[in-house]
């Protein structure tokens, strides 16, 4: 999936043992290595292994060579030269913009001579690295430089540049804690895997706040850590013995950066953990703007935030990124490997391989089975899972969402009506997921001249939220992709999304404007700007208020939805009556219906054993799990927070 | 049930609230005792609240106070004399010979100056209580000296005259232990009770290493600490984050003394544990004489202990007895009350009080629910009980035990045709519970001629089990505890019964010499003297080895049992072919069977909500659990060792 992948030789390890190769290391890679390659000093960098070598190009040189590392040693393997055995950055510049076809268009570089490696920023990256690898391979044989090729997204991110910013001046201290990070993960576990355990801290029996301990004799991992929309009290129960201490949690796994799996993560670090969060690159990007958010929004409804803005970015420094598919060694006796889970962009279902054969858990995370616009559909394919923690948001026996093609012609049909009544449509919605789905149908729907063209105006967090999908183009559905690869057809920068940056005047002018769409965090009406919308053009009956996605328990949104008019908004004095239309149109959630999880269940080969349904209300969660053990005869379990279940 | 309830002035609590009374403690007491009393000191004293008066003979006065006090303070009271205020022991001494009924028997008196106590020592304990207490008042009332009545076991006890000498000589260190556990019961809970969880860390799914830990938000305890007979190296998984750091433990509480119940107690005193273990008087008595056999044991077979005999004592120090159906505060949030289980001498069901009316849960420990010759059947009557964690032994479909008068008609034929070859009986036996069945049996079968008169050999613990047994009889069966009170009708002082004291050369006579009968320990041939009786008694045919008891899987028991002749004895050379006849009979058991689970559920009333199937192998625990679920509608679970579990 990334860039990074071509060049460091990674190969499938998942079915490998544990052996140890750290006592003599260097010795053994020193053995694997013909002898005309020099190794100057092998160390561990996280998951990987990095050999600095006075003879780089010649490394470049052999295709093979690091392929057949990765599998003598076990591990995944990167090349660095010795600094002071490469080209001057002057001469390599010239060369690299000699082998780089032009129209990669390079934006700028890097030369790290701490490292031996070059950063490459540029529109097109998959032309610097070239056919399997040749062009990067080609550059480091005539420069000596590694290359590490970043795209440069097609619109500006403040999110993106400031957390590549932030890594590349935290670069050094982040090498000594890859470095430590790699000691442990490579060294051998003290005991048997004899049991794997999973205790729930939280999202059974609800949705929200997401957590779950897995615990081997060896190893304590978190996965996920986050808030519950509508009861900010409602945390995860990370201070029971199972979870504490905190610092001695061996990892941190987050599925995606939604704030009811990520909003506590920074807090770990505020009670002194230190250790790695594994993720996939975006939702790293992603839960940073959003844990951002969060300590704004309460900041701003006046509660004191559970921790500060130092921590998020504690958070993003100790991530280490896997690519969908990539299997990692995150602790002597687990591999973890996540895959795309259909949901948001980055989000990821997590698949633990336990001990040399001795158990797998899946974790599925929020899923979404079939593909929608945005992305391909969740995978399922496991070569081994006996157990699954499932999602089951929408696991009521009636919770079938509406087919996508109805839901969207909806859509179209409530926009032209409230058009026509010269009223404007605010559709309160995720910043992150939901948001970029209904851009692509608006945009499409205008193009289509399906819908007046209008402006669509973004508020809260969208705009930078859809930036950030447009800077990992890879973890996008196939066709998008291209499209957003190509500037005249990428579909979020179409002319009629307007961001809403002018604050509460521009909201009172767009208010009182023609008509329009308005797209509006937060999704559940919990607060964020929709709290303003609410209020300017909820009194006026030719506006509507359009639900897309999941209201929570105790949400605003879900007292709305449900059907009242009498609103108080916190924080603000004034008592609301709505007088606007409201209208809810199912189809566009991030989750598989019930429907979509039944089939997502069906067709893994082979079938787990056991499912544990959680991330769901009470009624979802059984209704769910007696329907799985009956239609597909698996042991189900319908868990409370607390409890702790072992394995196999 | 003890002698001491009569003055302690007990009384129902269970539904009382844990309002704290430890800041103005003094004040509070002193509002609720008439202004003619003096109060010059309280003080905790584990569970009990103790009030240091001037006048304790005013206080002995009236007979109300203590009730009164105790429904006012909601906790167990004891009044104590101000050193000096008392008669001198001389005069007390002539005052007490001078109220006690002479054939009271008092053997001795030992007075406490430190706490105005005087040990009175009798063989009729009961005649110096007096009616409802009235004889022990009227002590008081006279010599100010507050008497704490013992009985003198009519068999002496090296464990009892052990146990009450080291515990009088520890008498300080104990005061002081026991104000620092009140301080910690009787104070507030910290935070509201709104979970409560169990945790197993043995005994499920196999019969052995019982351990448990229920967890509140303020609270853990410990419940049993056993090692797993045949399997040495499996003991309960004391390590996790659930049970560590055992120093953390607020309590411990033991259901009774068997080794896969209590032999690694000790060892939570080795890792720094000070708190208090809650069991009854004689399970405390009994532990101690195992636990010291098992180092004893384990020494003998050339392992290391995991403790030594300093930390038995220990364990004995820190003993807090609690009496059948006294409900007993344990920490701010736990009120336990511990019921006769029917199973052995002491033992009980341990029935967890949980928040303030949050929750019940009860520990069955072993069970046996039908009287037997030696104790009266299990309680099973709770006023709520909604969860309870059940021992499921004999839980397979077809584990019905013989009826009882058959199974001894059947071992009284066995004795017969074994006498009438010339030969010898071997009994292999659990030194405590099962050897006092079958002592009765013997005993009546040979007084009423049902099967010659001939030597009963006790080795090992038995005689010493035995003499426990007679210091307990308030603990035995109604009609047996007033034979044991006259001498002349104890049945185990029966001339018959012989102590093997003789060690080698006395079984090698015994072995040579006319027919006999023979219990022995261990009770599944995993080790003790039955190995030399097996070597000495195996070979001939004449002879019988008879089990009555359960072999647990991997002992030599089963395996002989299942039809093995060719056993090998570890630590012994020689291989060994069994030719002697080989019987089992059950009927014997310490445990209900099937039948007897079912019934033991089947008649509580309010039935529990949910039933956890444990202290059972795989398909006893399955097996049970389907059966309570089906006929009864009761949620079941069969855990795994290691799995956390969250009520309601």
């Amino acid at each position: 999936m990334s860039e990074r992948e071509a060049i460091t030789g990674e190969t499938a390890i998942l079915s490998m043992s544990d052996d140890t190769i750290h006592s003599d290391l260097h010795e053994r890679v020193r053995n694997e290595v013909p002898s005309h390659l020099d190794v100057t000093d092998v160390q561990y960098e996280g998951p990987d292994l990095v050999i600095y070598t006075e003879t780089p190009r010649e490394f470049a040189r052999d295709d093979d060579i690091l392929g057949t590392l990765a599998h003598a040693l076990r591990k995944r393997v990167t090349i660095r030269p010795v600094p002071g055995t490469q080209s001057s950055p002057a001469k390599a510049k010239e060369v690299i913009h000699d082998v780089v076809p032009e129209n990669a268009n390079i934006q700028n570089l890097e030369f790290q001579s701490s490292t031996g490696e070059v950063f490459i920023n540029a529109e097109k990256p998959g032309l610097v690295i070239g056919q399997r690898g040749s062009t990067v391979r080609e550059i480091t044989k005539e420069v000596g430089w590694n290359p590490e090729v970043v795209r440069t997204p097609p619109m500006e991110s403040s999110t993106v540049n400031n957390v590549r910013n932030y890594l590349t001046q935290e670069r050094a201290e982040r090498r000594d804690f890859l470095a430590n990070v790699g000691e442990k993960i490579h060294g051998s576990p003290d005991k048997d895997v004899d049991w794997v355990r999973v205790t729930t801290l939280g999202c059974c029996r609800e949705v929200g706040r997401a957590s779950f301990v897995l615990h081997t004799p060896n190893t304590k991992i978190l996965i996920d850590c986050g808030d519950k929309p509508g009861a900010e009290g409602e945390v995860p129960y990370l201070h029971v013995p199972e979870a504490m201490p905190l610092t001695e949690l061996d990892a941190v796994v987050l599925t995606h950066a939604h704030l009811d799996h990520s909003a506590l993560l920074p807090l770990l670090f505020k009670y002194g953990y230190d250790g790695p969060i594994y993720t996939t690159e975006p939702t790293r990007d992603l839960m940073g703007l959003l844990q951002l958010d969060y300590l704004d929004v309460a900041s701003k409804e006046g509660r004191t935030p559970p921790y500060a803005s130092e921590q998020v970015r504690q958070a993003i420094k100790h991530t280490i990124p896997v690519d969908y598919g990539a299997v990692t060694d995150i602790a002597p006796d687990i591999k973890l490997t996540m895959h795309n889970a259909g949901h948001i962009l980055g989000s990821a279902t997590a698949h633990f391989h336990v001990g040399n054969g001795f158990h797998n858990i899946v974790f599925s995370g929020d899923v979404h089975y079939e593909p929608t616009r945005l992305f391909n559909g969740a995978i399922n394919d496991f070569p081994r899972a006996e157990t699954m923690f499932m999602e089951s948001t929408y696991g009521r026996r009636n919770d079938f969402q509406a087919d996508t093609d109805e839901s969207e012609a909806r859509v179209r049909e409530i926009i032209r009506e409230t058009y026509d009544q010269n009223g404007i449509v605010v559709i309160p919605a995720f910043a992150v997921g939901r948001s970029q789905e209904l851009m692509l149908v608006l945009e499409e729907a205008m193009r289509e001249d399906e819908i007046p063209t209008m402006p669509i105006y973004l508020d809260g967090m969208i705009r930078e939220a859809t930036a950030i999908h447009t800077a990992y183009p890879e973890y996008l559905r196939d066709g998008l992709r291209q499209r957003i690869l190509h500037e005249d057809e990428n579909p979020f920068m179409a002319d009629q999304f307007q961001q809403v940056d002018g604050g509460q005047p521009m909201r009172e002018e767009i208010a009182g404007d023609e008509p329009s769409i308005i797209l509006s965090t937060s999704g559940m009406v919990t607060g964020g700007p929709i709290m303003s919308w609410l209020e300017l053009l909820g009194p006026e009956s030719n506006n509507t208020l359009l639900f897309v996605g999941y209201q929570a328990d105790g949400t605003l949104g879900r007292r709305i939805k449900s059907g009242r008019t009498e609103v108080t908004l916190e924080g603000r004095a004034n008592h609301l009556t709505l007088h606007c239309r409201i209208e809810s149109v199912s189809g566009f959630s991030g989750h598989a219906d019930r429907n979509g999880l039944e089939q997502y269940v069906k067709e893994m080969n082979p079938q787990p054993e056991t499912i544990l349904c959680v991330h769901g209300d009470d009624q979802a969660t059984d209704q769910l799990s007696s329907a799985l053990y009956q239609k597909h005869n698996i042991r189900t379990h319908q868990p409370k927070n607390l409890e702790t279940f072992r394995f196999p």
